[in-house]
């Protein structure tokens, strides 16, 4: 069989490639060895975001006489929120099939084999394509600490189908995923200790923004490690031994659960990636064009695998940039504002430059800070509850990022996404009538105090 | 005493004016009979947003098995909900104060009464000014219904302070004020009548979202009677009788209370307006030009008293337009995207044009219509709850509407006001990344499936 373009990967990347090359009216072969809708779907951003509401819900309940509601007691009934939170994946998983299915995409489930840029082998069968789009994801970073191999630890995976509650946990790895099922175990009741190699947490967010955020959960009782390293782990019947050095000593911990997140890495192996003889990044991930085109024509790379963000809304996009080329429309790939949102309560969530990056970069900026409690309805929807807003603003005026600590930064990040992607600068912002009462209104708030 | 701007009214549109002028150096006089922060702050957007969102909160902990959370019960502590909803406005109010004084604004809490454009009298002292700007905002309509001075009858006002909560009650006008306190009393376990004249409730948005949303409510018990007058009022110790005519018959109905939301008009009367002579519509609103600026040079209106959309956002943006002028930078006001909200449990909101607008304009549109389902997140987070996403575009591709029944329309929306303002096309809108999962995404959703 030949297609016009075959896709490596169900994930985002992959799904949404598929859709609209198959709307387009291209022949389309996706092949997925596992779930369709990928880690994203399957065991990342969509169950988190599931579990995690239902944490919410406890939260609100638990918290809700700060706002006269009387709720004597509350408690969470986790093998409920799990079979919840696979209704919800079966559902959207559902809906992505459905999507395909109305777009004439073929679907084979199977391990495929890159044989050259023209052929990909599938369960002895191979199949001819004009154009090949490679979004194969990425995959957890076990790294090798003493005694690992032993130790019965869990990843994303497991965490999310925890069904009975940990009286304690180790997170290993302070960045996104370990923040998110920390503050999810956290509100649940375990005793969360996070260890973190680096001098804080969530590293290429804001700093001092991730730095209130722990505040924030230390307060809440969870214990952060910073500057730490785990150098053994061991495991006998009172639980999981964690040896980890602070500070120049060694020192340890026992608990019931140990959850590994210390990063992800492109899967670039096993599916004959190399057969293509692409020309490679100094990280070793594939070079691609500002189309998603690799050094070979008709040869795309979307989504993890290009090594650029890791977020299932860069691939999104990565997909569609790369179609739109396939199908000879202008189009291309823009990384000025890709937003990072961590789902934590209260959410935390920022979009283009970081005081960081700008310092590192040596560029000049103007930074406004202000406490979320300049939006009224934040001031009536969050009793007790700190936040803050920082927008930076170019020499010329322009905006350049938004970083936001409280609710819901991760829906309102999206404004100030679309003003940076446009490049409005101050005052074009300012023209945008916003409804009041809003959190979002913070930006506006922001900018005036400029 | 001379000042380079007398400000009458403050309300978001005098103290928004009175912020930035003061900010930039101009010497300001604000004159407010009442509090600062007019109907908006202290019985209009924020306190009500406040008591909704307790209300929220009792829903919230009453569907929370929905998520796998346990509440055996939860009820509301009114007096305690109307002690917050009181303190958040105080909080709000003294912001409000505190900017004002840190940028030099000489606040007279007093009646302003206009002598000429560049004299203003209160309390027996005459102020002379440069610039003059009247922003006095609006008042409840009272129709003059049969017996109603016989009715002890709520306004919004009644209605927000409420601390024992009525067993029945009437809503006369189902616009926004009449929905969200049907919506508030609805939660609280209150028996909601809505009574609307036109054939469908929020009159202005878009008309089949509008439809559903009273459908969701009408399942949750609120009767809503469309096309139907209230013709008479009476009042005895079984409550308040109240007559409507519905269908050419005439029934009624016996009520705990009433609440009358028929509508605001703009107060242009007993402070001098006509001594200015000003230039008047049609509907005998002042005419102003793009900067604010009515027919005498130097005098401003801005706010509800345009009768343009009675929305403290507008008010805001004009003010900022008004004060721009006066300090001599360009600026133009644009009702192009202005969103409204409707903060019920869903939220509804809109901006920009509506399917009505457009086919009363004889306009050719392009109209996409999505369930919120096509959301991962909405998915996640709203257990059997449907909500649609509706988005306009004309001929030439640029979005020109968009609407949304679905929480949290009211802060996603600013994202399509952000669009419309900048008239993006389609294809610029969908180049920018939008965090997944996020609800802000069915717009991407919905212009994909244009």
């Amino acid at each position: 069989m030949k297609y016009q373009l075959i896709i490596i990967g169900g994930g985002p990347a992959g799904y949404t490639a598929a859709e609209t090359a198959g709307k387009a009216g291209l022949s389309v072969l996706l092949i997925e060895r596992n779930n369709l809708g990928g880690v994203c779907l399957n065991e990342g951003c969509i169950p988190t975001k599931t579990l995690l509401y239902s944490a919410k819900t406890l939260d609100s309940a638990r918290h809700a006489a700060k706002y006269g509601v009387v709720v004597p007691e509350s408690f969470i009934d986790l093998p409920k929120v799990i079979a919840r939170k696979n209704k919800v994946v079966r559902k959207l998983v559902l809906g992505i099939k459905a999507k395909l299915t109305n777009n004439h995409v073929t679907v084979l489930p199977g391990e495929a084999f890159i044989v050259d840029s023209h052929h990909v082998r599938c369960a002895d069968e191979v199949f001819e394509c004009d154009n090949l789009m490679v979004c194969t994801g990425s995959e957890t970073i076990i790294p090798p600490i003493e005694g690992i191999k032993s130790v019965d630890y869990w990843t994303h995976r497991e965490a999310l189908n925890c069904s009975q509650l940990p009286s304690s946990m180790v997170v290993v790895g302070g960045g996104v995923i370990g923040m998110e099922f920390a503050a999810y175990f956290n509100s649940l009741g375990t005793k969360v200790t996070v260890v973190e190699m680096q001098d804080e947490i969530l590293g290429g967010m804001d700093k001092e923004l991730s730095s209130l955020l722990r505040a924030d959960y230390a307060k809440r009782g969870v214990k952060f490690l910073l500057n730490t390293a785990v150098t053994a782990l061991a495991q006998d019947e009172e639980g999981i031994t964690v040896t980890y050095q602070t500070g120049g000593a060694e020192e340890c911990l026992v608990v019931d659960k140990l959850l590994m997140s210390v990063g992800r890495r492109p899967v670039n192996q096993g599916f004959g990636l190399d057969n293509l003889g692409l020309e490679l990044t100094e990280r070793g991930f594939p070079v691609v064009d500002a189309q998603m085109q690799s050094s070979l024509p008709g040869v795309y790379i979307c989504g993890d695998l290009t090594g650029f963000s890791l977020l299932a809304h860069t691939a999104v996009r990565e997909a569609e940039v790369a179609v739109h080329h396939i199908l000879g429309k202008v189009d291309m790939m823009s990384y000025r504002a890709i937003p990072g949102v961590i789902y934590t309560n209260p959410e935390f969530a920022g979009v283009g430059a970081t005081e960081e990056s700008l310092t590192t970069k040596g560029i000049k900026y103007k930074c406004i800070k202000i406490p979320m409690a300049y939006s009224g309805r934040f001031v009536a929807e969050n009793e007790g509850v700190n936040g803050f807003c920082k927008v930076l603003v170019a020499d010329d005026d322009t905006v350049i990022g938004a970083h936001v600590l409280g609710n819901p930064a991760s829906e309102i990040i999206t404004l100030a996404g679309m003003a940076i992607e446009q490049q409005l600068s101050v005052y074009q912002w300012m023209r945008v009538v916003v409804p009041h009462p809003t959190v979002g209104e913070i930006f506006r708030e922001a900018l005036a105090a400029l």
